[in-house]
This record gives structure tokens, C-alpha cells and sequence, in this order.
């Protein structure tokens, strides 16, 4: 874990993130705490040239439109041409028609690293029978003593199905490729409360595929400590009058002040 | 006031808000500190799905586009259509003639349940004379001693001619059905220094409608004295170094920490 | 310093800001931070009538897409039309042509009163050899004792030929119109660290050029100071555990509490 977060602080990946305009701030911001540098752009016009000077490529369709569609498509194919590494956040998939048939295309068309979603969206978009109900998980799909060899299995099915490492969050985050899968033990139920938790972990998580692009899993994985991690450090810091907003400031901040040396203490997780 | 918030954080309903990218992430983090779960989407493609899946509709107009202004019609229909909840923010109507042709079509084509908006929007929708500037009230309007009587019954007719709930705010929010009125004496001026302090306020009164469908106008009282207190209370734990940005912060945090008994005890209120 | 900023606080300038959806929370939190009252708005069908009540127009190409650089057209020319101060932050020109060709057309179709960006943006738009990648400065291109002197000539220079004040930001900012040189020493590099920070020089300094439209020059000046000032305060403010989430609500705090005559004692620069 440690050589993979000192990438990220040495080379300073730039991600070009097509984003969602509600936690934009918040992925540019936790992009700068690990030390990667963000760029956001949404725009067709400029898809293939922003894409090009990027070191990594971060889809997230949380507020897509026909528009950064458009992008999505377009970029996507840039940095596959280019072998620059694509990650892919298929927010809300299954809460409408057009972001199921949207996730379709784009992983029809476009070879991603690595697909990071909570349980519900990966459930959605690998066996079409996902119980989320809007961005989040439903409890039925909460990974937990009964059920956890089961999703175990399940996301491992979909990563060779999809032909690249999915990463699928919940108390437990499970992360694969298939053959070796990560489960990841931090985190805490605080970033529930919060918007945009997953989107920070997917924006954080294209710096850290960027940084690495030999060991993928490794940095999906890694990525997923981080935040984890900096969550559990973030809820102890706060105080009685704080509340989600401020655990928000903390989360971020956490990130920014965590050195690879505490990752490796801190990082929780068993390999399968 | 109890039990309407204490629907509000058992129900914990789903709101689709079709709103502006400026306050879009502290909208979100306002619904979740209530105990609601947000949804943001403006593509007119999935509006009607997205719109289905929710217990409540919020529209703010905040920056508009002809895309989400046609999100906004569909999904309005749909809510109707369906018999769920929707509230209109018309910011700024009255700074454009676009913004204003917008609110006079939604509201001709959509049924709400709840318009707010402050003194000078809803004077600029039922009168033609509000007297804002941008998005903010104009001190002409501002509800005082000398105009305290005539602003209720100019709310309370507004009411009957819209047929809906009228929630007029300032540093006296008036929010009446025609027939029975709050005015809500919680709230500071600080609120007024920090960007979508109403946008929030929108968001927030969407979820308590939402989880109170059969008590529309207490519902939204109750969203305005939950913001106003926390306001206050949000002011009283500023310290001498903090401005308007830790302000915004711990408004959230507030509502986070917020139980039902203390906002029973912290409303501050009279029923007309 | 000290009139030019008792001038916004007195004021109180309507800011119209077509920007980016990144950071556009934190612009408008900073304007009000600062006295002043923003209005977001890109839609080109209300891009006259938002401009024309509005006492400056800030345009920031952050996240520039077909429509909104529409709406910068037709704002930039009302603006121009009636005489209403305008300033263009062309954020990451030089990453994409589109970028490049965008800020061409905007520059010859519209009288700039202010052009803001970092050094690498600068010399893309004046030299067309700029270091920039994405939104940051290169190393290349930042201010030192080396290039000190000659970076002061290339910003006169672009002053001269743009016909308008040049502000190129770094370590050490360079405002000139090209017969008079701001060089401004305020500021710190945890600025860097925080999304936007740029974004939010651009909204404040357009308040402060709305503010003092007989002194635009010394009004970009002082803009600067405040947030270079500010900067400096935000950091010695922060604790241990504070990152650069913490920073940037701090940045904006300070804004909040900096009376005109600390800005007099603060501000570190000198006339050349």
C-alpha cells in the first residue's frame, strides 16, 4: 500500500474527471490532499484534448446529460487509444432507463480499469437486479456476515466477466480482478452521511490507478484504504457540535495530513 | 413541529431536486443532516424516471437552462401525475424576463404543493412589483413593524390565488395557505452572508413535505423554524476567527445534531 | 488598498459570474465574504438581462461549454455596451484549442477591463508558449529571482497589446496596465493546494473593479492583496490536524473579517 500512495505523491497524477456538478468541489479538493492534480471538463469540444494531457480518466455519470455523454464516449476512447487508465463510477445506475442504457454503451464501447460502485449499482449493472433505490445501497444489498461469500463470489464473477477489476463498496469494500480480491475493513458509517463519498473515493481512486498503471488492483485497493482510513480518523476528530459538514472539512483534510508510513499502519484489509 | 420531524428522520424520503450547481452540494448535505436522501438530476431523459422513484420534488431555478427547465416541466407533471409532493424555488424571478416566463409557465402547467421564495420573488410573481435585485430582497421589502400586517395578507392572498402553500422568507418568514399562517420568528441576518441559505431551505421543506404529505403547511413551518433555529444556534458557536464559510459548515452540522424535542422547545412561532 | 476595498464594502456590487460549476459555491461565498453579491447564471437566454442589472461580469472558462461561452459573448458585449467592468479568468487556456480558440474570439469581441490567470496562461494567451498542463502553472513559468525581471516586462507588455490591466498570479503577483506595475509579495503556497483559489480571486476582484470603476488597476491590486493577505492568515490559523479542506473555509473566513485598515497594514507590494 505504502510504495502505491508514495506514486501518487511523487508523479502527481493529472485526472481529467467528467464529473457530476454536485460534488465537484469536493473531488477536486481530495484530488490536491493525496497530491494528484485535477482537471474538470465536460465538454465534447474538448473531450479528446483534455483527455490526452491527463494521466488518468474519471467517469462519473452522477448528474450525466446528453451532452457529457458525449464526452464520457469520447474520452473514454482517447485514453483507451492512449493506454491511459479509465475508472468509472456508474452513480445511480438502475434508478433510471437512460443511466442503465448509458452505463451499456459506455462499457460496451470503452475499456475501463477499474468499475467502483456501492453494492446496489454493481449488482445493477452485472446481474440487472440491484435493490438501490436513487444513489444509494439498499439494505438487502449490504454486505454482511450472512451474505459476505456470497457478494465475495459475486464481484469476483463480475470482474472476469467485465474484464477488469470492479470495486464495490459498502461496510466491507470489496475489490477484485477476478483472481485476487482485496476485502477492505475501514471506513465507517459516517461517509454515509455525507454526499459524495463514493465520488471522492472514484476521483481519488483514478489518481491512484494514474500513479500506478502496472498494479491496478493494488491501487483500487489502496485508494479504498485511504479513504476508509481517513474516514475513521476524520469521525474521531469530531467533536459534540459537529455534525456531517464538518466531517466532510475533516474527511479531506485527513487525506491531505495521512503520510504513506500511517497508511500501512492503518490499512485494514485480507486478500482472497 | 415533533412529529412532522420526527417523520421526516423515520421515513427518511427521497427527494429529486432539479436545482442549481452553485449550492447543489450543500442542498444534498442539508437533506442528509435531516435524516432525507437526495437525488440530483436535470436531464430531461430521466426526469420522469427519476421523478417516480421520489417522495418529493424540488425545483429551484437558481441557473436555469432551457435542458432543466424542460426537467422541470416533465418531472412537475409526473409528481402531479403520481400525487407527490413538489415545491418551487423561483430564485431570482424578476432578475430576467427569461426567469420570469419560466415560474409563469411552471406554475400554470405544474400544481405545487409549496412556493417560497423571499419577500421580493414572491412579490415579483403575484404582483409584478417585487422590487429584487438579482437574487436577493430588496430592502423595500423586507417585512418589518410598519409592514408586517399588510405582507401577511399579501402572502395569504397569494395563497388563494395559487392554491398552494405561499412560504415568504425574511427575518420574519410568512408562510400561509389562505386560511391559516405561521410567521416564524427563528432566523439570523447571518444567514443571509452565506450563498443558499434559501436554497437550502428549499431542499430541506421538500423532504418535510414529502414525509408529511397530508400536512403540507405545517410541514413546511416546521422546515423554516428546523433552518431558523439552527441558524441561530449555528451563530452562537462561531468564535471571533470564523466568517461566513465556518458558518455555512456548522448550519449543516446543527441540523445533523438537531432531535425533535429540542426543535419543539427552540420554535419560535405564532399561527394566524 | 484601504478606500478601494471601503469602496466595495460600501457599495456592495452586484457581480454576475459565468463560471465553472467546480468551484462556484465557493466564489459566491467569497463575494459575499468580501461585501459584495453574486448571481450565477449561463443561459444564454437571460445572459442580457442578468448582465445589464449587474455591476461587473466575471468570466471564467473553468468548465466552458457550447452554450455558456454563448452566454460570455452576449454578456461580455452588454457589458461592454453599458459600460460595466468585465474581467476574463481564462482558466486553463492552452490545455485544449477549444480553450485557445474560445478566449480568442472572447478577447476580440470584448474589451476586457481585467485579464486574471496564472503565469502559464498568461504567456499561452501573449506568447502562445506557455508551460501550463491542465489548470496549474508550470514550474517553467513561475516568478523567481531569475526571471523576475523579465516575467514584469512580458506582463507590461501584454498590457500594452491587450489594451487592458494584465494580472498574472504566482508567488509574486504582476498587475500592470502597462505604464504602472503592481508587484504584490502577499499569498501562500497552501493556495495551491485548494481547488479554485484562482476561481475566487477572479469574483473578488471583479467586485473590487465594479467597486472602483475610475481605478481599475489599483482595485485589481488590491483584490489580490486581500486574497494573497487572507492566505497568509487562513495558514496561520490552521492546526495540526487542518488540511486543506479546513484552508479553504478559512480562506473565506478571513475574507469575512479583514477590515479595510488591516488591509492597509497587511499589503505587501510595491509600485513600479
Amino acid at each position: 500500500m505504502k510504495s502505491i500512495y508514495e506514486n501518487v505523491r511523487k508523479k502527481s497524477p493529472l485526472v481529467h474527471s467528467i464529473t457530476n456538478y454536485v460534488t465537484a468541489g469536493d473531488c477536486a479538493n481530495i484530488l490536491l490532499a493525496c497530491g494528484a492534480r485535477p482537471i474538470m471538463s465536460d465538454e465534447p469540444e474538448e473531450a479528446e484534448s483534455i483527455t490526452s494531457i491527463s494521466d488518468g480518466l474519471n467517469i462519473n455519470i452522477g448528474t450525466l446529460s446528453k451532452e457529457s455523454v458525449k464526452s464520457m464516449m469520447i474520452s473514454g476512447k482517447t485514453a483507451n487509444r492512449l493506454r491511459i487508465p479509465v475508472l468509472l463510477d456508474p452513480v445511480g445506475v438502475g434508478a433510471s432507463p437512460y443511466r442503465t442504457d448509458t452505463v451499456k454503451k459506455l462499457t460496451k464501447e470503452i475499456s475501463f480499469s477499474v468499475i467502483k460502485g456501492n453494492m446496489s449499482e454493481i449488482k445493477a449493472m452485472f446481474s440487472g437486479s440491484g435493490n438501490g433505490i436513487g444513489v444509494d445501497v439498499s439494505p438487502r444489498d449490504r454486505t454482511n456476515s450472512d451474505n459476505f461469500k456470497e457478494n465475495i463470489n459475486f464481484v469476483k464473477r463480475a470482474a472476469l466477466t467485465a474484464g477488469c477489476v470492479i470495486a464495490a463498496t459498502g461496510e466491507t469494500d470489496i475489490i477484485s480482478d477476478g483472481r485476487k480480491t482485496f476485502c477492505i475493513f475501514n471506513g465507517t458509517s459516517e461517509m454515509e452521511r455525507i454526499t459524495g463519498a463514493g465520488c471522492r473515493l472514484a476521483a481519488m481512486m483514478t489518481s491512484f490507478i494514474a500513479a500506478n498503471p502496472d498494479r491496478i488492483l493494488e491501487a483500487a485497493a489502496a485508494a479504498a484504504c485511504v479513504l476508509g482510513f481517513c474516514g475513521e480518523k476524520a469521525e474521531a476528530r469530531m467533536k459534540r457540535e459537529d455534525g456531517n459538514a464538518s466531517f466532510g472539512v475533516y474527511l479531506t483534510d485527513e487525506v491531505y495530513n495521512l503520510t504513506p508510513d500511517e497508511l500501512e499502519r492503518g490499512a485494514r484489509y485480507e486478500i482472497m
